[in-house]
């Protein structure tokens, strides 16, 4: 493990993390002080007119229902938050900028600001990458409430989406199943620069295998896919336009001078196939012309896109013959990709063409090449091809997946819990959006089969639940909804990411690798019922009863009398 | 007009704008030439590796489908695909991560990319913030087919969102009438930071007023919006809590001593009116003491958020009584907002409560204080409030507006539609998906009563339509749908907004109010039957005849023919 060092620096707080780098700061540089809402410094200045803002506040920032009509939430983001924070401070030209559209404040306040870092914030965290549930606190922080209180919309921005997405690209490759490449194609439908570059990281932790947004590798390490486009197939004309028409063998013993011909050749061949008669005729040329081309840029690498002109008139057929060629010299064709129509039937009709060929000219393998599909897919679109029964090796999913059209927002929110020390409670009309006071701890516990039982959140003084010890359960606001539980691994949810002055040790921010692994155990561990698709099991959340009683005795307390007339 | 100058520098063409200043690079530093997919690198490879690279192609980009059920589109993102392009240069650290990304490729091929910029690419582009419709290009892109295609994903994704969230808020503006004020409060539920940042400007431009998004006021102007949020009014416990209690009167004539006492003064005064008996009995003590003190912060800017424990019984009297105390130093109080709740009975039920007041003590334009409304709003609730009949005078709106909740993304693609003066046809078993081929020529015709009638493309080298004469309007793809017009006016859409080293002049970029005031004129241009939310009236996209004849000459020769059997 790297070794960790912090210390204060004329104020702001230096950390230094692995091989002694500082914290960077957030990937986006558009992350900025700034980057909140206007009552945050509204309020702030009130804190602060009032002698207020050094009031010591702690804050929970959590969901109230999980995304997509599923019972589980994958908790992304927390890395962008820390380097929000390790980070955090004014320049003198967004003070100005305050100045100016806060005229009424009174300079000391503008002072204030220019001072301030979050070296006296503390931050907790539930581990980047953890199945997560409603209610449960996702992130805990603590810190002067003026302060806190900028830090709220910046922390729900950066946690909202990469959870929402990590979540559907989770439930993507739930549908699809382990066997499947998934493939994240989103950037050019997704919401915006960084909507597209988030995608793709968090899609990568949530289960997707690579990306084609090339940014996204180079920032993130994420492996990268992609071959070429229906403009590539229809900017040529005819096999003319192809310029060095050599190729070396794959082992590099000889070359090919003529490889246009020898791909005309086997198309040629593959026409004459009594058991391909009536399937095809002439195939489109100029896609014949651009496959051909990209198979002498790629010969390691050739997967064409084969629904430009018609599927299995033309682009299976053409394909096959620049595959056939390049198997001639030793190379592997990659594959295919279908972009439009009855994928399942497509999928299926391809597959038995490319056995066919594998029978008929004895081309081990040949049958398995990868079909890859790709046209407006999603969760639904997934579970039908699966029912239909269909020959597809990797999908590439966009839109839907990375807009998360299903559901394009998650609602994380941050509540004020404490305050000097003081719980505090927030009401609604509805009683799903009161807030759960006081500061707390969380833990989830596991049963004998080793699946997570149920997560339970106790007051920061109760004594930790203990392994093989009953404690009771209970629903936060249904007063007979409680259990006994008798645990046989209890974890620690809250991790400390950000220690502020507190002398506490810090959590590493691990690499992004470790957190898309730490989803997949995650993953893995949930009990099947949870994780369906249809009327999934949900979760169980609880308090202590401790807790339990003192919410509600500080809930009546609240809460103004009513008078019926 | 300001003055232009263009000059090549070194490769790099540097342009000028307005008072000499260089075009910015992207708002968002991410936007670099990585931004795009995968295999626009590979495809680009296998040009050049096909000597065809240089091989100069036209692209249009366009979408297929009016978002949300409508029946128009707002054309936005222009200004941040220029600023990409007039700044587009590969640095040498993203020329070793392609090179290791792509080690098939030859070294000549990164010295190509090496050496582009976008000097040889010209774009032509419907004005930012016109009202748009499906199938007619909203911009086209002339150059290197391979550099082109670099272009396709950044462009593709910066007009995307863009066009999608101002369209979205056109059709908020819509609902809520001109009367209303509407500020955008998405940030904390957009798609990540820059979803956050573009939802604030693009809203902006389809019509809302305001934002609480800081930054996006910093970077854009745009006019900021906000107060205090349910964290503020439950992190007091008393009135004693509360610092400074003197406020000088607004004139600065006096100064009051203990305005926690005015303000309970007054709230004992409402207790006791007769009118209000039976309303309420005693308030939360907590809320009166926050709204007491951010009244002392802000006594010139006042709004309070009355329903974090009881809108009627607490947070209403509460901030009257507060108001009130205002008053008597000569402040205005700016209004309330409510959060949660039956809105249109919450803000009806407080209309009666500042007008009785309003009465009672003789505050003149007490009834008419601002009532701000902010829980979930999307078009069907505003929509509904109307029906109900409500009271609020401005609504906050967050997620429903910046994540496109109701429809999360629009469909612009970039399609190949001439390589060496060659028009491109791309076909599909889905009629709607045929490209339209040719370089074009793009006109909205205007009838007598000053409506647009129709949009037409024609081949780049036919005469325009003219004024007062008559031209035929076909369907692009269904033969018996066309019509005469005689338009009294002809607008051509598509503007030089790069014009490569074609010599021709370059429209300006205009600042983003001009952008916003092109956007709501061009709204009120438009036939209501279009507009209206239930079964609008489409637009009519259309062809000249020699157009609709060439592409289905096109089409036929490029089908392949089936064998039925």
């Amino acid at each position: 493990m790297a070794k960790e060092k912090e210390k204060e620096n004329g104020g702001l707080v230096v950390v230094e993390d692995g091989l002694n780098n500082n914290i960077k700061g957030p990937t986006n540089p558009m992350v900025t002080p700034l980057l909140t809402d206007l009552y945050q410094f509204t309020m702030a200045y009130a804190y602060w007119r009032n002698g207020k803002h050094l009031e010591r506040a702690v804050f929970d920032l959590f969901f109230r229902k999980n995304p997509f009509g599923g019972e589980y939430t994958i908790f992304a983001g927390l890395e962008e938050c820390i380097r929000f924070i390790a980070n955090f401070k004014f320049t003198d030209e967004e003070i100005t900028y305050l100045r100016s559209t806060l005229p009424a404040c009174e300079d000391g306040f503008f002072d204030y600001l220019r001072s301030i870092d979050c070296s006296d914030v503390e931050v907790y965290a539930v581990t980047e990458g953890s199945v997560v549930f409603p209610k449960m606190p996702l992130l805990r922080v603590e810190g002067p409430v003026a302060l806190v209180q900028l830090l709220e919309t910046p922390f729900v921005n950066l946690i909202n989406y990469p959870s929402l997405v990590a979540t559907n690209a989770a439930r993507h490759r739930f549908v699809a199943g382990k066997s499947k490449s998934l493939l994240e194609f989103g950037l050019r439908r997704a919401q915006g620069p960084d909507g597209g570059i988030s995608a793709s990281r968090y899609c990568y932790i949530g289960g997707f295998d690579a990306t084609s947004n090339v940014e996204a590798g180079m920032l993130f390490g994420i492996p990268l896919r992609g071959t070429h486009s229906h403009a590539y197939v229809s900017s040529f004309m005819s096999l003319d336009e192809i310029g060095d028409k050599s190729l070396r063998t794959c082992n590099g013993s000889g070359t090919c001078e003529d490889f246009v011909k020898l791909v005309q050749t086997w198309l040629n061949k593959l026409q004459c196939l009594d058991s391909l008669r009536g399937v095809f005729g002439e195939t489109n040329q100029s896609e014949l012309a651009a496959f051909t081309s990209y198979a002498l840029a790629f010969p390691n690498n050739f997967l064409a896109l084969v629904d430009t002109y018609d599927v299995m008139r033309s682009g299976i057929p053409n394909f096959c013959a620049v595959a056939l060629a390049l198997n001639d010299l030793g190379y592997k064709a990659a594959g295919i990709r279908l972009d439009s129509g009855d994928l399942a039937y497509l999928s299926c009709e391809t597959r038995k063409f490319f056995s066919l060929i594998e029978k008929e000219f004895e081309v081990p393998g040949f049958g398995k090449t990868t079909i890859t599909a790709s046209n407006d897919l999603n969760e639904e679109t997934l579970d039908a091809l699966n029912k239909q029964g269909h020959e597809v090796d990797a999908f590439g999913i966009g839109t839907y997946l990375v807009t998360c059209y299903a559901q394009a927002a998650l609602g994380c929110v941050f509540k004020l819990v404490e305050i000097n020390k003081q719980p505090r409670i927030k009401l609604s009309e509805d009683v799903a959006k009161v807030s759960i006071p006081c500061k707390k701890r969380c833990y989830r516990l596991y049963g004998r089969e080793g699946y997570p039982l149920v997560d339970i959140m106790t007051g920061g003084n109760e004594s930790p639940p203990k392994v093989a010890e009953r404690i009771l359960c209970r629903h936060p606001f249904t007063e007979s909804k409680r259990a006994y539980v008798v645990p046989q691994h209890v974890e620690e949810l809250l991790k400390c990411y950000w220690p502020g002055n507190s002398g506490k040790a810090r959590e590493k921010l691990p690499p992004l690798k470790e957190i898309r692994d730490r989803c997949m155990q995650q993953l893995d561990l949930m009990r099947p019922d949870h994780m369906r698709r249809l009327n999934p099991t949900p979760y169980k959340v609880s308090v202590s009863a401790k807790l339990y009683d003192f919410i509600h005795f500080l809930w009546l307390n609240e809460a103004p009398v009513g008078e019926l007339e």
